[in-house]
């Protein structure tokens, strides 16, 4: 029963739409790949200015553990035609490395290494994601590389966006998302989050019983495209 | 009497306005930037095709002579308040190195230095200088380095646009543009150029007595902004 109101729920929306309904700004992608971070583990800071060694740099995510540390540069389009040119990858890698000039000085660093990311919810241009494989760039598209793509990222780690609620309408996502409100898993933890909408108790019971069932989507349930 | 002429000539166009006025598009600015290149003892090829370590990347103008080899990105602007952002020298410098790395192996590179340039005709950030001047690569805005500008090697170089051509109205210009005349030189060298545009033979003698003024302008001339 409960497996086919998932399998019912998967089909009904499609996850890449709702990952471009965070828009139209990129910061509540950034939010979301910040806390995608922090389920694989690393400690994260969102929207912070970093030093690098000739200039600093405004970086969407960084990520660290006690291994490593990470660079992550979000670029959310809200087309799906939308492709990451070479650029990209290409004035990543020097901020990337003007960063790392940095972190390589710091003591605190000594037993960590090093990564720069880009992260789309699109695609990379076949030169973008030659030059990133060849740079040692990791790049993450939606469907890049085969494993470990943004999509599969998602699913194993069960991350699913407020826009992904089929029971709510735009304009009431884009109210949950400008409050703050980016991840269903939010809604999970604290339900009195959904009383800032104009909801009757009913539809509040059937959108947190949708919520539910988002946030225990196994990593298991293959998410169509 | 030849000195006043110059001196009313230079007074009466704003030569910026002549390196604007070679858009809408940024090729004829390269092309400009590729004789600036040659006039400055250089061997030079615009809009090539390089091999980089990684991949290949399209360079704006190519220029070499015995000692060095220069990777040049033009970055061409309209209107005068439009900036070139950090973003343009970081991801040139990773464009650059791409290209260095197969430079370095080339043994006809022996004994030349590698260098990279962004060229604009209006400015750049505080950062893109910042990170330009930290990192090495060679940037040329209209006013900046405060020796070595734009503006300064044009005059050195006594390479005027024929967008400088007072005596041309817009459509005029547009038109030499198209077919590859690019500089006042070029109408220096070959005044049957001029057949292209339907002048009276009164106003071809005044205009090409026009270029040859602006083509003799002396480098000790001072050009008003």
């Amino acid at each position: 029963m409960l497996r086919r109101r998932m399998n019912a729920l998967a089909a009904r929306y499609s996850l890449k739409n709702a990952i471009m309904e965070l828009g139209p700004t990129g910061y509540p992608f950034e939010k979301f790949i910040g806390e995608l971070m922090k389920r694989m583990g690393y400690e994260v800071m969102t929207g912070q200015i970093l030093p690098g060694k000739c200039v600093s740099h405004e970086v969407d995510v960084v990520a660290w553990n006690g291994k490593s540390k990470n660079m992550i540069e979000c670029k959310f389009h809200n087309t799906a035609g939308k492709v990451c040119s070479v650029q990209v990858p290409l004035y990543i890698q020097s901020r990337f490395l003007d960063i790392k000039a940095v972190w390589e000085s710091q003591p605190e660093n000594n037993s960590r290494s090093f990564q720069g990311w880009v992260v789309t919810n699109t695609r990379f241009s076949d030169d973008a994601a030659d030059f990133g494989k060849c740079a040692g760039l990791h790049l993450v598209g939606w469907d890049y590389p085969r494993r470990g793509s943004l999509k599969e990222l998602i699913q194993q780690n069960g991350l699913y966006p407020v826009t992904a609620i089929t029971g709510l309408n735009k304009k009431q996502k884009q109210l949950l998302i400008e409050n703050g409100t980016v991840l269903c898993a939010d809604l999970c933890k604290k339900p009195g989050l959904l009383d800032m909408l104009p909801l009757s108790q009913n539809s509040k019971k059937k959108i947190l019983s949708e919520v539910r069932t988002l946030c225990s989507l196994a990593a298991t349930t293959v998410i169509p495209d």
